[in-house]
């Protein structure tokens, strides 16, 4: 099955977006082999933050052929074109890896070191409920390449 | 307080949607008088199944001055913008009702009676999930104009 790595940084502290997550992982997992890499959030203010992040961050990137930053200003996609995007990677096997930043997003030098990046929304969302809406995504993706009556 | 509608067909069937929705309701409750309605999906084949429930959506919608329809092809709006659209209907005195499809979406002559449409995202997210989204955006436009530390 193919490795898919869901990196994130800060824990979902509010429990019905944990129940979200193990129920939409549950799913994910008939079709992907799944990871999900809970990062501690970067301690001072918000820049010194972004960066330590960045700074851990950039070694399990650097693991991955494909990396992709979840972002408000990222590519706008319908989940179709999700679909397609997911379909061709795996297709050429890369090896993908989807990260979620804190509250305060992510450093903006790292944002220029990779140019994959994608918007859930162009509305702000709290980092527990995009780590759910990705998850969502993500197996509404896999439902919509094999053809399932999820997605309608 | 400022009464504002939330009308949804569907129940929420997941447990921890619901357990979403009492978090943000509870929270919204500081900033406005909230009533959410939920109405069943109608019967039979789609087509039929969205006239049904248009016909009961239309005496609901008949009764408040600014009826919004969430729609995937409704106005894509950030937070601060969707925040500066309700502050002003709230200062000009409109009563809202939001009102949140079945998983068929709304009946095609219904979308053309409504002017005000709105678009949490041009991803397809199943309406339980779009109903937290939904008013946890109501709430963090509540936070951005009365100024409060929520929304970075």
């Amino acid at each position: 099955m193919y490795p898919i790595s869901v990196i994130a940084f800060g824990r979902l502290r509010l429990e019905p977006c944990q129940k979200l997550q193990e129920h939409y992982l549950g799913m994910l997992r008939t079709y992907a082999r799944m990871e999900v890499v809970e990062l501690a959030e970067g301690k001072g203010d918000p820049a010194r933050q972004l960066k330590e992040e960045a700074e851990r961050l950039r070694p399990r990137l650097a693991a991955v052929r494909c990396p992709v930053l979840l972002t408000p200003e990222g590519a706008s996609r319908s989940s179709e074109s999700l679909a397609r995007w997911l379909v061709e990677r795996m297709n050429r096997g890369e090896s993908l890896a989807f990260v979620l930043g804190s509250s305060h997003g992510f450093d903006p030098a790292l944002k220029k070191e990779v140019p994959e990046q994608l918007s859930l929304s162009p509305m702000t969302f709290p980092h527990e409920l995009s780590r759910v809406m990705f998850l969502e995504q993500l197996y509404r993706a896999f439902t919509i390449f094999r053809g399932k009556e999820y997605h309608k």
